[in-house]
Parts: C-alpha cells; structure tokens; sequence
C-alpha cells in the first residue's frame, strides 16, 4: 500500500480523492499497489465525509511520516502553497500539483529540488485542467523543436468569448452570466484580465524552451475591452475572437504574450468553444497538432493530477524525467516590439481611403463592414510597424488586433 | 553512442532517420548520448544518400550485432514484418514501429515477447501519424477507466469527404484528384474500404480495454458508397460525414467498427477536415479530450517513431509500461446487433409521413431534403430497433447513416 497526502481539500482536492476512490481499482493495477490517502490537509474539518478522519491541520504531521511518500498540493495561491512543497521535497517526498501559481513562480527551483532530493515534480493539472500537454510535450514531442505554442488556457473567458459571439452581446452582459452559472468567480480579474492564462503560457514557454519568464511581467491584455463590435468584426472575417497564450523564439530568445486575437476558421483553435480549452503545438518536424478538452473542473483536473500521481508511484524517480528551467535573465527575454503576425484594423472611411489602407498594409485583405468603415488586415509585420503604414495612410483606425494564422 | 537499425528506407524509413539528422542534437541532450543509425534494412540500394554505406541487405547482420540495441520498423506489409519483429525481441533488441498491420495482428504476442525478453516494444507512430494518442492513453489518462473512442484516424478518406463537402462532388470523380495529388494510392482498397481504420481502432481498442480484436472481422464499411446527396444531407442537418473507427463497451464485451457516420457541428471532430487526423477519447473523470493533427506523412510519422526510440533509450525498460493484451475470444468480443446510437433516415414521403415517422423513431428531429424528402433522427436504438421502427411506419428508406453524438 503507498500512503500519500492531499493539501488542500477544495474543488481540486476533493475530485482527486474523489478519482482515486471512484477509480480505485484501475489506479492500484496501474500503480503495482494500491494507493491510500493517509493525510489530508485543511484549515478547516470535514466531519461528515467519508475521509474526514483523514484531515489534519499540521503540515509536520505529513512531512514526519515516512510512510507518506507523495504529496499532492492543490491549495491553490502561492503562499503557504510554495513553502509546504519546498518542504515536501527536502522531506524526500514526490510533490505533484494543479497549482499553477507556484509552478509559474517557482517551478524552476522545486524541479532542482527535486531531483537533488531524487523525487519527482510532476503538474499535468498546472494547465489544461484535464488536457494532456504537459507530459506530451516532455515524451511524443521529445523528438522535435518546438516552434510556437498557442493556447485557449482560461475555460472562463472562452465561455464569455463563446457566448458574446453567439448573443451579439457585449463583455460586462455575459460576465454576470458566467458569474451566475459559476463558470466565473465572483471577483474575476484572474481570469478576465489575462492573469491565469499568462500563468500558463509561461510554464508551456518552459517546457518548449526551456526558460522560465516571470508571469507578471509578460505583455498581458485580458478581455475587458472585447465588445460586439470586435466579435462583428471577427464574424464578417470568418474569425472568432479567442483569448490566447502564445509563446515563441524571436532571434533565439523567448517571447510570450496574452492577448485577444482574431482566429480565422481554418486554424483548429478557433473551433474550441466554450468553457473547453485548445492548446496548439507547432513543431519541426510534426507540424501542427492540437490538444482539446476540459480545461478546468473538478473530475476533469483531478484525472491529469492522479495521472501524476500513478506515473510517479509506477515509475522510480529517474532524474532525465524532470525538466530543467533556467530562470530568465534579461538576455533570454524577446523584445515584444520584435513579434510579428497579421493585424486586423478597423477604419473610418471610403473606398479611396480603403484602396489607401491596402496598399500602406501591403495587403489585398480588406472588407466593408458597414457602409463608412472597412476592416482591413496587414501582412505579416510587428505592431510598430504596423502603426506606422497606418500613420501614413493619414487615417485613424477603431481598434486593431493581432491575428493568429 | 547508442547504435539503432532502421527496418525498411520508405518514406517512414527515411523520414526517420531525417528526424534524427535533423534534430540530432536535442535527441542526444534527451537520450543522454548520441543516437547513430548503425543500419538500414531494405532490398535496395541507395549509392547516393548520405547514408547508403548504412545499407545491408541481411537481417542477420542486425540480429546478429549485440551493438545494436534498438530496431525502428517501417516495412509496412505483415510479412516478414512480423518475423523480424519476432528476431530481433528475441535478440534482446527493443522495436519501435509504425506498422499498424503488425501491431494489429500480432500485437498481443508481440507484447508478450518483449517483456519475456525485457525489452520494449512501442508503436506510437501506429495511429494517428505524428499524433500523441497511444501514449497518453496509457499515462496521462491511466486515471480514468476509457468508455469509448471514436476517431478519424484515414487522412485520405477524410481528405476525400471533405473536398466531396466543399465541392458537392461524387466519391468517383474526388478519388481521381486525391490519387493525382499522392493521398491516395494507386490501389486505393486499404484506405477507402476501411481497412487501415480497422487496424488503427482495434489498436486503440486493445489500449482502451486490453481485449485485442482481429482486424479482419470487425464491422468495416467504407465510404465508396458515399455520395453527393449523403454530404447534401449531413450539411441540411448541421453535419460532416466521417468516416469513424468507433469502440467502446457493450454489457463488458469490447465493440469495434468502423463506419461513415453523420457527425454534428458540436462534436469537435466534425471539424477535423482535410487529411488531418483526430481521436476522440471519452474517459470516466476526464470528460471528453480530442488529439488533433497530422495523421500520416513522412516527417510526422517520424517523429513519432523518434519519440519512442527517445522514451526507450532515455528509459531503462520497466515491464510495467508495456500494456498486456488478451486476444479476443468470442466471449470477449460484443454483438454489433446491441450498438445503439442516433441514426438518420432519409425517406421520400410527405409532411404525413413526417409525422409517422417521427412517433415512429421517437424524435422530433426531422427536417425535410427538398419538397418530397425528409431526414429523420431516431431516439438512440440500435439498428434492429430501428428498421423495425422504419418497417412499422411502412415506408421505405432511401439511406441510412449513424450518428456520433
């Protein structure tokens, strides 16, 4: 019997002891043993389930017991998340999390850690919820450069995305929709304003490159400023407006971004409604493949940890597995101004002025939405760039937005 | 220096030991040394590649070499596929292959032998080309119990389907231009009467429910009988016609088929198009995940072929990682008469024969083709339920199709 602990005993927590109990059979014969919840750790006291006499409220209890080989933290928030993972390892116990706060922040330490303490540091559930990514990136496309990563990481804004699109309705309407069905969380900037997901794109920026960005200073833009005018405009395109992370090498270094793009229909990603998420892996020698699912929820989250948890239970920690993050100085970080993509702007103006738009754009892509104003969407080129064929066309543009092709 | 042979320089073969050229750096820092092609087997000669000197014509020479400590298969065909598959375990030398044929076969055995003989034996590249799918079946969604898998898993009869959609053309006329273009072979039988799909769903049957079926006796049908009045159809009723491998559990025996199937706009593997592949997985706790991407080709193919010569050299082989299979026998295997799901009917009738037809099938979806044609959508019954729901309304069917939900 392998003992392990749960800390943390919220919606993640809970499903995870919920999987292991529901799955409980297949998860011993896959593990070699079964395997026992012996500790779960929470502030507050669960008399009433089943594993209340589970709960403890002193993270030493856990970390003294030898018999506790594997921690799972899914406390969520970095603080005491960090500390009682640093502390699980030093203890020589395999630590594996959803919590992407900390792997965002800190992965690249706890994975040294871990592998100086020969255990594992494992967090499929970090990103994508249930989506396999995380593991995939490390083993099927081990044998390729990664080019780009793209992602639909934040199933919240996908849902309000989705519903704007389909409603004609504007940001503000839909969020207290989603605040209601509890698909957003009562204070949402985590979500709306790009924060999760720029979380995300960071450790999938680690695992493709190898260099760990610090989440909070990586161009973010959420979808506060998303209105029907954007999804009408996308809608005319054959686009959909998608909140994305993208992360890739501009002259050798590391870019990542969240930003709201335009999606046209031909890439696979645009197709991802909902409160589903989408990750698109571009690779040298595989191309395109893209990787669907629930990207958040209880069960779903819980599967990719107890994934985790039975790799490490069914393997012994081997060193080559963990990844090694470099943490990022100035001289890996890309120029953000070096980014280029196609650009859709929105114009004021006649058809003269459209002919105008389209040469300045070096573009023959350009569209009338209504009578006075037309969308027109530039070559490839950086937003610099861009602003600048749009100053000589001596014309003011609505808005613009970045394109993912 | 790790030393590997390559079994047949077609295009899997040569695409193969282009990955490793090409990405030969990152697949030495990944297996901790560097991979060399000691040798290729093929019946011919290739004076002016760059690695013609690799060439032998004698499988001994590998066999017979204890430097040699990994064989990538890619003959294609069973025979002698299979038998120096058999060699070359029994040599002590892990196999890694493509070749679905062997894999569907003889799989089982295969399995067997290599952990007799404490090896591996990996066939990622066997489904979906380049598409991670066997191996997060078996770790990234070791958590779950799998209840079903559907998959477009032929990129030529999908290529075929949806130039058929985009053009309203015939299968004839379509096949010619696939066969103009090379996603289509000459002898066009494997692909669309459905055998290569067969292969691939019996291979992700046997990982899904460790039951492996023959290929040759599930239910096959291709798409030769598809014609421009089906693809009519589907788009009436908000659909894509693919042609799905589909296995799942029927009362605990293992059901497998594979079929043209009506596929609705909400499933996401109704927008896989082109000669794009996607696998469908339905798990227990995880929900529903869609792996999307090349599904055939030479260099995705190849990476992942590469893939599992890294996860084999990176790894020491552990006996737990290889699946254990039961060849099916007729107790193990489902009567396809207690399939049940959704099936449209196309029927020349009037808005009265509507109405019975409706009450008939137990819907309320029905919608008619043009002034004398409707499509009904039954309750989900299987096909005997269903005909004999047909046969009570007195009318005839001019087609009938099912549906994957």
């Amino acid at each position: 019997m392998k003992q392990i602990a749960i800390l943390g005993f919220g919606v993640v927590g809970s499903g995870t002891a919920e999987v292991l109990t529901e799955n409980q059979k297949l998860i011993a014969e896959r593990c070699g043993e079964a395997v026992n919840i012996k500790y779960i750790l929470d502030l507050r006291d669960f008399p009433d389930h089943p594993l209340g006499d589970r709960i403890v409220h002193d993270i030493n209890i856990i970390l003294n017991d030898p018999e506790v080989v594997l921690v799972a933290e899914m406390m969520g928030g970095s603080h005491p998340a960090y500390e009682f993972t640093l502390s699980a390892l030093k203890a020589g116990k395999s630590v594996v999390t959803s919590n992407k706060e900390v792997v965002a922040n800190f992965g690249a330490e706890l994975l040294v850690l871990a592998r100086e303490h020969h255990v594992s540091y494992l967090f499929e559930a970090s990103v994508g919820g249930g989506i396999p990514i995380i593991r995939p990136l490390q083993t099927d496309l081990a044998s390729n450069e990664i080019l780009a990563v793209s992602g639909i990481l934040n199933g919240t804004t996908n849902f309000i995305l989705t519903k704007m699109k389909k409603e004609g309705a504007d940001f503000a309407e839909v969020l207290k929709i989603a605040q209601a069905k509890g698909y957003a969380e009562a204070n949402p900037a985590a979500d709306v304003e790009g924060i999760d997901a720029a979380r995300k794109i960071v450790i999938l920026a680690a695992l493709s490159f190898g260099v760990l960005l610090d989440p909070n200073k990586i161009p973010t833009e959420g979808i506060t400023g998303i209105t029907a005018e954007h999804t009408t405009v996308a809608d005319k395109l054959g686009c959909a407006v998608k909140l994305i992370g993208h992360t890739e090498r501009i002259d050798g270094k590391v870019y990542a971004a969240v930003s709201p793009y335009l999606v046209p229909a031909a890439n696979p990603i645009s197709h991802v409604d909902d409160v589903f998420n989408g990750i698109l892996v571009d690779a040298n020698m595989l191309g395109r493949a893209l990787f669907y699912g629930a990207g958040a929820g209880k069960l779903p989250t819980a599967s990719a940890v107890v994934a985790d948890i039975i790799d490490i239970l069914s393997h012994k920690a081997e060193e080559r597995r963990l990844p090694q993050w470099k943490i990022a100085e100035d001289g890996d970080i890309a120029d953000p101004e070096l980014y280029v993509c196609r650009r859709c702007y929105v114009i004021e103006g006649c058809a003269r002025c459209a002919e105008k738009a389209k040469k300045a754009f070096d573009t023959e892509e350009c569209i009338f939405i209504n009578d006075s104003q037309f969308a027109v969407v530039s070559a490839p080129m950086t937003a610099k760039s861009a602003d600048q064929a749009l100053a000589s066309t001596g014309l003011d543009a609505k808005f613009c937005m970045p394109i993912l092709d």
